[in-house]
């Protein structure tokens, strides 16, 4: 997969994305990450890249010129043979909520280009032009597009095949049934008095198990209840959570 | 406000909070954030940090006693007058998700502590003991809660007194009005053919802010009416929504 952020801040990037597993698919050839700055393709003597709103209003908007220019030129390198277009996302506010669904989409991408943008936002012919995916990453409101696109790159670089080991990837099935995950202890036993729940020690693998689902059944039911809709359960888990209902 | 981030990999952070307003915060002393290696603490010879898991399952486990004896060395240190406690944020799938209204009310605290957990999580000890507070980003799968704290210490720090000036600051607040924003655009007018909309450039500013209510409204309904509920709608706004629905 190549990723080709573009970004006024390329310095930014250095230390998130130089870290373990994404290295690790860097290293590996399997993921190829490139930031470019924006900045290099403004036309004008200054490298001024930003200009007040038409019909007015606080802050700047960035402007078209230098964004035009350096996607042309990343894009002509990205062509695939059947001459498809890659994916072009804008970080913003504006844009659909990303979730694990999405990321599991775009990890099947062969190239992504990733519009860090800053101040009020880009011009919309941007937009309607180049972008193809407008994504926030939630409901707060942040400096630039910039940690937006490490989100996002360590979501999907993670997915795509070769970059985790088997072990992780199961794991990362596992973790993502629906549920919250139940509690996890390690050693010691007894850390300065606090002990590990007597069940996880006890060896009885079928208790544990029901303890396991009990704990994220519960969890579920009282921090994200909207999680247990897309979740299967089962007659037992339906009986257990009605339990947990009457208690209330 | 002080904000400590306990992680297993501080220098993730140099570059993406080096950065403009948060490095300016930095500079000016409103905002003093260290970062504080956990596997400093850990009291055996290879410094090991994680564990299998009590009870079976794949992956591992931050151990508890690096991330107690890294708290209470910090929190020494934070202790108020009144001897409070500081909020203690675990950046977690599991937890609550964060949105801006709780950023808004973290940026009143005078101290923050943040850990970032790695593998398949930290102990639950860790977790009953001390932290306050179990912080969700959105419902994706990161590697670790590194790239969380960044989102959560951005959306925070800008909203400290004195960290965005007078212009940034009302931005912000008619950003966040809740309804998504509305198309900008800027200079030129015409770009390679493509022409900002004639209101823009009418000089009509109840044109323009009667404009950019519909398109925001609009926007608004079509990708995100969940966000509508929290609106408060004019007679106006309400013709023009049903208007919409009546085209569909």
């Amino acid at each position: 997969m190549i990723i080709k952020v573009m970004t006024l801040f390329p310095e930014m990037f250095v230390g998130p994305l130089g870290n373990s597993i994404i290295q690790r698919a860097k290293e590996n050839g399997i993921v190829d990450i490139a930031y470019i700055n924006m900045r290099d393709y403004a036309d004008n003597k200054h490298k001024k890249v930003d200009d007040y709103p038409y019909g007015g209003g606080p802050g700047m908007v960035m402007t078209p010129q230098p964004i035009f220019d350096c996607y042309n030129d990343i894009v002509n390198t990205l062509v695939t043979e059947e001459n498809q277009r890659p994916r072009v996302i804008y970080l913003s506010p504006k844009g659909k909520t990303f979730d694990q669904q999405m990321a599991i989409e775009l990890s099947k991408e062969k190239s992504i280009v990733m519009i860090c943008g800053h101040y009020e936002g880009i011009d919309q012919r941007v937009i309607d032009e180049i972008v193809t995916d407008e994504i926030s990453i939630g409901d707060y409101v942040l400096t630039g597009g910039e940690i937006p696109a490490m989100v996002i790159i360590d979501a999907i670089a993670r997915l795509v095949p070769g970059v985790l080991s088997q072990d992780q990837s199961f794991e990362e099935e596992s973790f993502y049934s629906g549920l919250l995950e139940y509690p996890q202890y390690t050693r010691p036993k007894d850390f300065r008095g606090l002990i590990v729940p007597d069940i996880l020690t006890s060896g009885d693998h079928k208790k544990i198990e029901e303890w396991r689902r009990r704990k994220s059944l519960k969890l579920t039911f009282e921090r994200r209840p909207d999680l247990l809709k897309g979740v299967e359960l089962s007659k037992k888990d339906k009986v257990f959570l009605e339990s947990i209902k009457e208690e209330k």
